[in-house]
């Protein structure tokens, strides 16, 4: 089958890649209709994060070919949408909502790689979750959104304890923080302000629920987001950056007892423990526990209530894998999907 | 009136300091009857933290000598228990149950100090609180605990979402762990495992409610806490030591999903973004807002059926002080009592 290997850094190639099979008997090989490329794709392609000859991508969706002789929520022809860290769903973690966490958890990025023509899901079971039919073509870009990041900018806005009431900070305008723009409205925030000093994604993030935008960044950016809640700093912040600065500047906006969620950090961050201390705030992130999201996720989209798949701005053919990349390096792409 | 003064990083004084006076029409006079030195007096007294002739003490037990014209729920006579944060508690902060993050917060160490014979207390309704009446002699250590070291400890637990079913990892043997022990106890825990390797600490942590002892520090310590729990980690941890290792070790100890609840790091402490992100856990630290708890927790004092008391170890006369701080210093006592 063809699929993307990333070489080194910057350095991104569609080639043959062998045929995935069963190897555990709660395995499912999937046939994948659409791929994308992700933010986090682009850690590595810079060199901030290592790579050498890995197999890329790990959002997906697609068409159930093969089954282990275990597997039993899933059947060959089902349509399903994946979590982007495999999980059993039903260990203690996972049981708690943190699928993210299994202790059978593996993240598809940089081994399985889902930027190919197959994939082998492994605990089938716990990881993929059946659609309720063959989506419509124009679905597709909504339902892979909900593979990663729709679900982790939604549990970004779940983290930081967004609802009713509340002001919210979304700290980047990539295509995560632009998903918690639209989870923060489907949460019932009721003030969210976008910082971005995009044009287009400033627009995006309008149309997705944002009552204000703030361009200003670092402590420029914290001091107007006190100027816009009383002095108090947002209840809830979501940080979708991951930068040292960034982290700094969602800790900043958010108020004493407030919540911050953040779904994403490099590896450079180092988080000064006395500045985190006197901030007193609440905090939780990590791999979003995406499959806690995807039933409620996939409903919402089937149902045409959200519509999280205008966030790729450039479609390519998986063949073209390597502009594609080029493209979110370059910021001339907020999110690419891959067809095949 | 004589006072606590710290010259120097070790060099801690006991000499006539001038009177408090009221200030604002929101301020109280109180005579101080009972006081104490804190395991973050420590801090500046090993040069950790800035000190440069500054008074000392931040937890205070008394009777209200004097008030402003606007302070209403405190009067002449009144025995007090105060926060070791000024708070005015009708704030929106306050109101949320912030009070150390209160718009009118103001730490009582190294500015006010209460070391000392007398102190003034800006914002008296809103920090102090008033004893069902004059407390017998035998309860005045366990009110005085609750100014700080037993709302510290009481905030950690409760940061680490202590309750029934839950295994408690409680890291720190000082008076803040000793008592976030007794909290977790309180709050209903299944298992509160103690991290300590002094024999008296441990002794008291049993005292106190703890289940299980571990020695180990750092990286074994973490191994030892998956042990106790099926590989999974607590799911609730309390980091009452405030060093990089010993955060890195709270940290680690808590499975994916679980509560860690901090309450006190030194400036060194530089948190690796990246592993906070991947152990994918929530996290409350900060200054406690001991004024949220204090009404509950002399009710239980008052009613005897906690004794944090306890925790004091060597009780000295203020002139004493500088005895009292050596004590502490070289780990001869957990928590040294000053009677005026």
């Amino acid at each position: 089958m063809r699929g993307v290997v990333m070489y080194a850094p910057g350095d991104v190639r569609v080639e043959d890649r062998e045929d995935p099979k069963i190897i555990e008997p709660t395995d499912a090989i999937i046939r994948i209709t659409a791929t994308c490329i992700c933010g986090s794709d682009l850690w590595p392609y810079r060199g901030v994060e290592p790579v050498d000859h890995n197999p890329m991508g790990h959002e997906y969706i697609g068409i159930v070919e093969e089954t282990g002789d275990d597997v039993k929520n899933v059947k060959v022809g089902d349509f399903v949408v994946g979590s982007f860290v495999i999980s059993d769903n039903t260990c203690e973690i996972c049981q708690a909502g943190f699928q993210s966490k299994c202790v059978h958890a593996e993240f598809v990025s940089q081994t399985i790689g889902t930027q190919a023509e197959r994939a082998r899901i492994p605990h089938a079971d716990g990881t993929l979750v059946v659609t309720p039919g063959q989506p419509d073509e124009d679905l597709v870009p909504a339902l892979l959104a909900a593979s990663d990041v729709l679900g982790t900018g939604w549990f970004a806005a779940d983290a930081a304890q967004v609802g009713p009431g509340k002001t919210v900070a979304v700290v980047g305008d990539g295509a995560v923080g632009l998903m918690a723009v639209l989870a923060a409205r489907e949460l019932g925030a009721e003030r969210i302000i976008a910082m971005s000093r995009h044009p287009e994604r400033q627009k995006l993030a309008r149309h997705y629920g944002a009552t204000d935008i703030v361009e200003e960044r670092g402590e420029d950016g914290v001091a107007k987001i006190k100027e816009l809640t009383g002095g108090l700093g947002a209840h809830s912040v979501v940080e979708a950056v991951g930068t040292q600065e960034s982290f700094m500047q969602a800790v900043g906006a958010t108020r004493g007892g407030g919540h911050l969620g953040y779904v994403g950090v490099n590896y450079d961050v180092k988080i000064p423990g006395i500045e985190l201390f006197f901030a007193g705030i609440h905090t939780l992130g990590g791999p979003a526990p995406v499959r806690r999201y995807l039933p409620d996720l996939i409903q919402l989209i089937w149902d045409r209530k959200i519509d999280p798949g205008k966030i790729f701005d450039l479609t390519l053919p998986l063949e073209q894998a390597a502009a594609g990349y080029r493209a979110m390096d370059e910021r001339r792409a907020t999110k690419v999907l891959l067809t095949l």
